[in-house]
């Protein structure tokens, strides 16, 4: 998308520091601990008495994402969402970030200008403050390195080793959406391989898209559960697709569970996308991944004050360690769960 | 140096899971601060009232290191101790480590284990807690981002555009000597690939490539300062050479300066093998970079305080903003100081 653009500045027309303060000239800081920005050896952040949450992400060309479908503006919001992401799912208030990234002379700087837009517009819409960075050369590709800085009260903290036996098992919005617009895209970058005046066939997949290419943050579920006053007994965000990651809840918390796949929520678009892809929307649901949903557990005693709050599901509950963790599956089976989200050394995602 | 290795797992033998989980076993939380380390969404760091500080900073592998001749462990422990030197740079104390690596298939685990040994030992050595990270796969080459936090009382701090017109200009330790080790070592490089069964003829030169292969931050020299009452009027680390850091005191601080060539501390082999190289010391003193050395400027006041300790120098003084950034030659003679320390976009380091 970016080859229709008029203006093409090469980095090498650019100093490393006048690369920076082209890339950084917007960002105003916005929050009091934010106490320096960019422009010093470190970044300065003062909290005062409440604790302090980091966060890191490495995202790779060729890896985590191909620019051949990916506007650089969605890559940069993503980046910064996905980091936003595991602040929130310990129950903490993204503030600050820390953007490191290698470009090779592939890139103008006009795309870098596009990818920090599409940060700050993060930023700007998850009310986060630009605080630092490193601007590198690569030999070839992007690399993007994300850290996030967030703050929550001690006690509002919410880990992943703390689940109880008999909690139940909640999933916020709905699973495999995110993956099946990956599937989406890599379909119709082959379809334009073979023939290049072919025009993509995008219609009616919006929201898969969207999934895929713009995720958000739900941090609209935990201010509803903040309002009625129920605390996740653990919680993680849904990155590498809901089996990994109740296999994390489930090994820390030193715990069994079933899950029960007509409690999954899949979204029609996605079920009727998976079935023309010939896969298993459940197989999707569980490790299609990339889904940034919230996967929390919450005690028995609070149902009754949970189950009227719409976009939430409860899939299932936690069991002892030695029942193992499972697919209860709607012949009533029961499937041993096994993580494929992840396997980045044996396949390209 | 690995190829010498009997055991050789492949990445593909592990999950990501189980990788993090080798290579994080050995991590033990030192500080009261860390919260929480690795194995949730994001570390928990508490300050209570003190300040927080927080760098980053990206290495890739044919930009920033050359694995024919940088043993894994050497840098992991460099990756590890610049950041740490932004810290100190500030006058804070490191305290927490977050690590993140983009691997290929051509890293075996014993390879990362390595690389974790190098940060680990700096870790010891400078007392920082390893709390989390990111491990993913990259298409090719080896990628590093490391993301410290510090701490520091509100009134230690030194930032960059706080000195003072009239102020001294002092730098610690010698210059140059990193940059003539890489010289050194990319010399050897060719001459092995001529003729492969050469042995390397590094002899004579430990200081040199010490400083290159495993740079250590001046902390000692903070210690001296703060035992004395001295607090710098701005400081910075020595990372992309002298030249280009005086210059970002100078335009932070919206002043000019005048550094005199004579003071320049460079060391005797420094000189000699510059010489051999048929480069200018002095070049090789400003442009050089990676020395880890602290550049930081004190009040005239305290220069009765100040100058009876060792290893540090006095270099020149700051002045008007219209003075401009100059190098006063042996001769007298006026230079403007040009920051050549950094181009990755033009050319490769």
């Amino acid at each position: 998308m970016l080859e229709n653009k008029i203006k093409r500045t090469e980095l090498s027309e650019l100093g490393e520091f006048e690369l920076i303060d082209l890339l950084t000239k917007n960002i105003k800081l916005k929050h009091k601990s934010s106490v320096k920005g960019v422009g010093d050896d470190a970044a300065v952040i003062n909290y005062g008495n409440k604790q302090t949450l980091i966060t890191n992400d490495l995202l790779i060309e060729g890896v985590h994402f191909d620019l051949t479908y990916v506007p650089l503006k969605h890559l940069g919001y993503k980046a910064a969402v996905v980091n936003f992401s595991d602040i929130i799912a310990m129950n903490g208030i993204p503030r600050q970030l820390i953007i490191g990234i290698g470009v090779s002379n592939r890139f103008s700087v006009e795309a870098l200008e596009e990818f920090y837009s599409g940060i700050s517009l993060a930023c700007e819409n998850y009310n986060v403050d630009i605080v630092g960075g490193d601007t590198v050369s690569s030999v070839s590709g992007l690399f993007i390195s994300v850290t996030v800085i967030g703050e929550a009260k001690k006690d509002d903290i919410v880990y992943r080793d703390t689940a109880k036996k008999g909690d139940l098992i909640f999933v916020s919005g709905d699973l495999g959406a995110a993956y099946m617009g990956l599937l989406l895209l890599e379909r119709e970058k082959q379809t334009f391989k073979a023939d290049p005046n072919m025009q993509p066939d995008l219609g009616g997949y919006d929201y898969i898209l969207g999934r895929q290419l713009k995720p958000e943050v739900r941090k609209d579920i935990l201010k509803l559960l903040n309002g009625i006053a129920v605390k996740p007994t653990s919680m993680i965000d849904i990155s590498d697709g809901l089996a990994s990651e109740i296999l994390h809840i489930c090994k820390d918390s030193k715990l069994g569970c079933n899950i029960y796949e007509e409690k999954l929520p899949i979204d029609v678009t996605t079920a009727a996308l998976a079935q023309e892809f010939e896969i298993d929307p459940t197989t999707v649901a569980l490790n299609g991944g990339e889904d940034y949903e919230l996967l929390f557990t919450i005690k028995q005693d609070d149902y009754d004050k949970i189950k009227d709050i719409t976009g939430i599901s409860v899939i299932g509950n936690l069991t002892e360690k030695n029942e193992g963790v499972n697919l209860i599956s709607r012949s009533g089976a029961s499937v041993p769960i096994i993580a494929q989200g992840w396997d980045a050394f044996l396949k390209k995602r």
